[in-house]
């Protein structure tokens, strides 16, 4: 990334903390209404006591920047490169923190995403997918041919991809650059043999719209599981990314420059970068980049199991993540001895990679653990907890839940507050954009 | 309703219509961005050839006009009011069309839908919860002193959560109306017998700060079936409700005024209203109130299947409600002759009852059935698409989705294309707000 490229980005988000505070925000106080958000943060608002609407899904700043650093030391120590996923937060001001602290580019998902990056002034984006959108492709070329400092590269698996892309981007400046995917069995897209990824990389080589950049994968598609088993699986298909980025080279495929050669999640981070950075051939200038996004905010489910460096971590001599989103609501109603319901549901609360945590009780001001209790099930706009026989929580209570998937957390706040580390004083916000 | 609510209502949305498109909007056409949303409704841009970004979601105008008109009628017909579930959709547009289709006032979930609802100028609203928090309590007071015509009723359930409304209503300028929420064995909130009923509603009584209106209750948390046993548990249930009113009246426990006895989500409307509108006693004077907000847009899921007006339809003589929410996404790879994704995921598209239905092919600009085809699974932003021996889709061709559960529709796109009959000719916008 180019320094105006940072600089382009940090003046978007500088522009877009004039934002005013109002009543899009549904969990933030009425009384902020009317501020921008940096004078909402330095009202230094209290969680509880000023008026903020629950439920609220809050991120921790220190274990944001616990989380951030933690990540750009090992991934500087192991020499690879980050395009964070920005899909988890689509946060633009979460977007040049990590930028800040030393990642290369960011990922997106589609051609929205793109958008959003380019409004802010990313200025190297990494799209993970085959964009055949004519649409998207004009629109990009049009993005490309207005600002010459703009890198992007996205996937290409197939023939007929390559096709559409070269028609679509007829208008483009330059040559786009495309790494060729491949997809493990049972996996996502990605090219599932050889044979096929030579005919799409020759197609490319023949493109003159395109130009081929290196290889890429995603092994998060291949398991949900750490076990021994899974791990080697994991290892064996990074291999083969790698492998065919080797033989591209070998067969001349691949482009002058930089060859870009790109996987990982948050689920197996540790087993992508083992096999990116063995040894390359002599005379190979390999940029291996890693993609992983939920490292970030990192959570209490799905990636504290999974993660390299979670609750059963994979990497050592480096300090775990830590959870950074959590969510808080209130007892509005226990029928029964058995059950209480929090304010929060479907529309506030990720449910997708297993139920929300209940962590903390705060009973009259003070906040202590909660033991024994579970959330069996959500609706749209409730979460239901099972309460222990000798459950202490009543109606009115505020109940913390940790969060199990972070991007299924982010997308359903438009700004979220950032609480200093007593987790209930309000120092900053951050905006979203889905 | 008062006309001056429907009045303000109106004037809000006018006023929301000169909002201006821009890169906020991730599927609208870059094209259309500087345009207010008349200006853009205008263009009559086509999904396909105007440069939209996909997937997008679509609302079709004439089925959403069937939907309004059809529920309007069979409530009128029946002697129930509707105030629809406004959570749906958080719409204010289509709150304003709900209202001009005789709505008698809109449902909200909580506090910070109450306040979105307010700022739009809603004037009668249902909270289908107990509203506890000081926070939302202390607001609501404010916005009652605030407008004498605002109208609002919440639930109770519990005698703890009728003192905490007393206390942080001291403010307020007249008492708040409240029903008692029954609930069912299995359900979610509200009492579950009638000593724990009359303990909340002689406490409402005796509170300065509330006022009891009535009874409520809602079935759906009872079943997800249609079967004899559901539909006799949900009458059953119903009568309960309805006996509850009663029997309040008899104890000089109701304020002075129209009863209020509500029910209704979307599923078993019909059983509610057979139940509400059996002959009350002489001289009470009750006004039933059905709650459903799904029926709006209706679906090819869920509510296809257990709706009344579905496609197992058990109300007679009373057209059919007609899907109005699509989605469009195009194949974005093809690995295997199995496998195919499209560019839409649990960021796009909802996955909580039942996955995307793929009914449509759009190839070279010519749209065919599609059979045979499914989807398995969604991840964050691919869906999964598994293609029969002699499947016709392509890298590069649109598929239209059917969508299961509008409420986890609507909450993930803030501005909504209208499509006329021909379903890609884009003639209007909504714009929602979570």
């Amino acid at each position: 990334m180019t320094s105006s490229g940072k600089t382009a980005l940090d003046a978007a988000v500088r522009a877009g903390r004039g934002e005013r505070i109002d009543w899009r925000f549904r969990s933030i106080a009425p009384a902020l209404a009317g501020l921008t958000l940096d004078e909402a943060a330095a009202r230094r608002a209290n969680l509880f006591g000023d008026g903020f609407f629950g439920p609220f899904v809050v991120l921790g700043a220190a274990e944001l920047a616990h989380n951030l650093r933690t990540m750009a030391r090992w991934c500087a120590e192991r020499g690879v490169v980050l395009a964070p996923h920005g899909k988890t937060t689509m946060a633009p001001e979460l977007f040049a923190r990590q930028l800040a602290y030393g990642a290369w580019g960011i990922t997106a998902a589609n051609a929205g995403h793109v958008r959003i990056y380019r409004t802010f002034g990313v200025s190297r984006i990494l799209l993970a997918n085959q964009l055949v959108d004519p649409s998207g492709l004009r629109w990009l070329a049009g993005e490309l041919a207005a600002d010459p400092d703009f890198e992007f590269a996205c996937w290409v698996d197939s023939v007929r991809g390559v096709e559409l892309m070269t028609d679509a981007l007829s208008e483009a400046p330059r040559p786009v650059d495309v790494l060729v995917e491949l997809g493990g069995e049972g996996g996502r897209t990605g090219v599932r043999d050889s044979a096929t990824a030579y005919a799409v990389a020759e197609a490319v080589a023949k493109s003159p719209a395109l130009r081929l950049r290196g290889t890429g994968g995603y092994e998060g598609a291949l398991s949900h599981h750490s076990d021994t088993t899974a791990l080697a699986k994991i290892s064996s298909y990074i291999d083969g990314v790698r492998d065919l980025a080797v033989s591209f080279a070998e067969k001349g495929l691949l482009a002058d420059g930089p060859v870009y050669v790109t996987a990982g999640g948050s689920a197996y981070f540790d087993r992508v970068v083992d096999e990116l950075t063995k040894p390359w051939p002599d005379g190979l200038d390999v940029l291996p980049i890693l993609r992983s996004g939920a490292y970030l905010t990192h959570d209490d489910g799905f990636y504290r199991e999974i993660s390299p460096l979670g609750a059963h971590p994979r990497i050592n001599g480096v300090e775990r993540f830590r959870p950074a989103l959590h969510a808080w609501a209130q007892v509005t109603s226990k029928p029964s001895a058995e059950l209480a319901l929090l304010t929060a549901g479907k529309r506030d609360l990720p449910y997708d990679e297993g139920m929300p945590e209940p962590q903390l009780l705060r009973k009259d001001g003070m906040v202590n653990a909660l033991t024994g209790h579970t959330v069996p099930k959500m609706n749209d706009q409730h979460t239901f907890l099972t309460l222990p026989a000798d459950s202490p929580v009543e109606v009115g209570d505020w109940v913390r839940l940790g969060v199990s998937h972070p991007c299924t957390t982010f997308d359903k706040w438009p700004l979220l507050p950032v609480v200093d580390t007593d987790g209930e004083t309000v120092i900053d916000f951050v905006r979203t954009w889905f």
